[in-house]
């Protein structure tokens, strides 16, 4: 049952929990009458499940965005909760009830990067190996009538989102799942690309030709290597966005170094020599997976300090070292790490439309009943770039890993060819400023109020 | 003598080196005469040089623009050329003609990062230490007829600038000389702040809070622990401005360590633990230059890897480690490097403004005949804020360095004060974005075409 209050002064008017203006000629009495009515029908409707997974982007909540606005439009889905810190807060009981907050906040999610409402690197078991999970999650569900589950993440936390998928199958519980793509790594298959690539590798591309400017005014008198190490430990592609920081292979970046190609150190430092004898500098974007060919990372390589402690530094510090070691050249190395993936202030237009794009698609899908899919996007044209949204199965995602094909690194295996360009360029196009307060961007923070926990018993993660 | 040329047919139009437009109601005659007129003034005038000197910045070109455009249109200042790498292009008689540039190109100088001209790290001795360096300055001055010099560096460049505007008493040459302002370490004394700060101030606050927000959102099940390094070996100015990404001690950054505050392990490490059991996670931010209480700097505390070599890493490495030896935290570390300072996307407007009003300023000085000066900031009212520029003698700012005072740091040395964040708060103020194409800041680069040599014998450096 509906509680209706009286309405409040100055034409804001109150039923229940909610607040509003009236629309031009409409009575206070047909307002609340129409809140009543749309109050019980979402009452009768499922509610929605929406989660954070994973290493964060500068444009997941972007998607969240895209997710919420939809479902709070939509007549079928009741409330819109949300896990704390994930899935973890689905197993813990601890859910943020979305439709609490203003929509000048969840508006405001469209620019304001990582994870709003707290995201996990948690991997469910399989259904076999951990039932309890699952026992857990249905309970959860049941008790708080979510029938939707909507899962934003990488290849991992597809895998998730798959075996959420089959709980009805397999446990008896229907619930509609759909994954909203989400990685900086760009890894996932079928989908042209994903969500966050776009805004970190603007990010790269930008610092990499902003550093490189440095590099050049100084090398003359000072350093004369200087190394970025980026993000992308198995798949290259946030190193191969640092390509289109230059135009030709005389423009900095000089050396790109890709984990998709076994690190050869003779073959590593004559090119650091040749190009600083030929330009008087030398610029490399490394990725952080650059392994030698029997698959071990550089930054694995076992080196310690005096103490016995692993190597603190990552890679560009090695690389930087090797240099001067073998040439004596001067350097300078920076290790851009949650900068890069945080960095909305620069993030990329196309990027932001995507990942909104995905979260309200995800919605559309499980309105229409489509269960244990993930939207995709496709590309539709080059050049204007045009592209559409699709949807692929789960299964054809969960783990896979979609790296750098060889066509798109150079022969030389040091930067990246004309067809690697043609893909990247359209997904760093356009900027999409946040608003900004007293110089710096004003995010949005949720409130984050929790919903009254219906269960008794504790879950021990 | 001055070369006429035809005029070139579709209102544009030619004298010598000089094409132009013709204003309204003005007759290609009219024109030719008014440009054979200004250029017989300017042959009789006496050239400007203009030099970049010491670590770059994002907003050092910005002064040069304001060097250049107000020297073009002065009549008592004949050609404008730059030093090629700074002094050393001085010393090398390696010479740009900037009047060979475009309008344009000097236009977008303003928001290009790094030394469009190239810098230099050289400082030359003392007169009478090195009076071979001095002479062959004045042989290549003399040469071009250069009466006006203009030096855009910090402390030690100011330095060098004290000791050229010397040459007139000391070794009859005389010239008048005029330093610019500039360093991101914002260490130049009597001047409010300095062009360069304010950047790099913007850059590390918004990436502060950005990465702050990434690692709250995944502190339950994942990095508790994140250190950014910043740039300020001597003065903590810049590890200062990352306390803007926060409005109290509970926000990120809940550490800052500056190299004015000895290093202390224990406190620090209790101040790591007691922030992430209250806070869930720890943001630090550190500047290159923390130092135990003997001068030590961590970064060179001596550590080595396991083949002698000295430690790779820089102090965010190596207090991230301190922690994970103490307490098992998980972390992640950044070392922001020449991204920092190279980074013009983000500049202040406020730092722009006023890199470009030093410059302006410096050749006006000049043209009065103020010899050996130094333009600077001075803070006129705090809010809303208003500045203008004033000037001191060379002699006052030479190889002095202003660090950040006491009472801009906390009690407990880890975080910056509110008169402090009044400072520094209308130093990042506004935006200042740079046009894009593609993606990509469309920065500009010079012809740098080269002012034909007059004098025999090469200079060894």
């Amino acid at each position: 049952m509906v509680v209706v209050t009286a309405a409040a002064a100055g034409g804001s008017t109150k039923v229940g929990n909610v607040t509003g203006r009236l629309r031009r000629g409409q009575t206070k009495r047909a307002w609340r009458r129409c809140v009543i009515l749309r109050s019980m029908r979402k009452e009768s409707a499922r509610n929605a499940f929406y989660a954070q997974s994973g290493g964060v982007s500068a444009v997941i909540n972007a998607s969240a965005c895209g997710v919420i606005e939809t479902a709070l439009r939509s007549r079928r889905i009741g409330k819109v909760l949300a896990g704390r810190d994930g899935i973890v807060g689905a197993l813990t009981e601890d859910l943020i009830d979305v439709g609490r907050e203003s929509r000048a906040t969840i508006r405001g999610l469209k620019y304001t990067p990582a994870g709003a409402f707290g995201s996990a690197r948690f991997k469910l078991k399989g259904i076999d190996e951990n039932r309890a999970e699952y026992e857990r999650l249905i309970e959860v569900f049941r008790a708080h009538n979510i029938g939707y589950f909507f899962y934003n993440g990488g290849n991992d936390s597809m895998d998730t989102a798959l075996k959420v998928s089959q709980l009805g199958a397999s446990l008896g519980f229907p619930i509609t799942c759909v994954g909203v793509p989400k990685t900086v790594d760009n890894d996932l298959p079928h989908t042209d690309c994903c969500p966050g690539f776009g805004s970190v590798a603007k990010y790269i591309a930008v610092s990499t030709r902003e550093a490189a400017l440095d590099v050049a005014s100084m090398a003359r008198t000072s350093t004369r290597v200087f190394v970025l190490e980026v993000m992308g430990r198995h798949a290259g592609w946030i190193a191969a966005a640092g390509g289109l920081a230059g135009k030709s292979p005389a423009e900095a970046p000089h050396i790109i170094l890709f984990p998709e190609v076994p690190f050869e150190q003779q073959r590593f430092l004559e090119r650091v020599r040749a190009t600083v004898e030929t330009h008087g500098y030398c610029v490399i974007v490394a990725s952080e997976g650059v392994a030698y060919a029997d698959g071990k990372f550089l930054a694995d390589a076992g080196t310690r300090d005096a103490f016995g402690h692993t190597q603190l530094g990552g890679v560009a510090p090695m690389l930087a070292n090797m240099v001067r070691e073998a040439h004596g050249y001067k350097y300078h190395w920076a290790v851009a790490d949650y900068l890069q993936r945080a960095a909305r202030h620069i993030g990329s237009k196309v990027d932001v439309e995507q990942a909104y794009a995905v979260g309200r698609a995800a919605v559309e899908l499980a309105l229409k009943g489509v269960n244990a899919v993930m939207p995709i996007i496709v590309r539709r044209a080059q050049r204007p770039y045009r592209w559409s949204i699709g949807h692929v199965p789960l299964a054809e995602v969960a783990n896979k890993e979609k790296k750098v094909p060889r066509e798109y690194i150079r022969e030389d295996g040091f930067g990246i060819t004309a067809p690697c360009r043609r893909y990247l360029e359209p997904l760093i196009a356009g900027e999409a400023y946040p608003p900004y307060r007293d110089g710096l961007p004003d995010y949005v923070r949720i409130k984050g109020v929790s919903v009254r926990r219906k269960l008794k018993d504790e879950f021990k993660l």
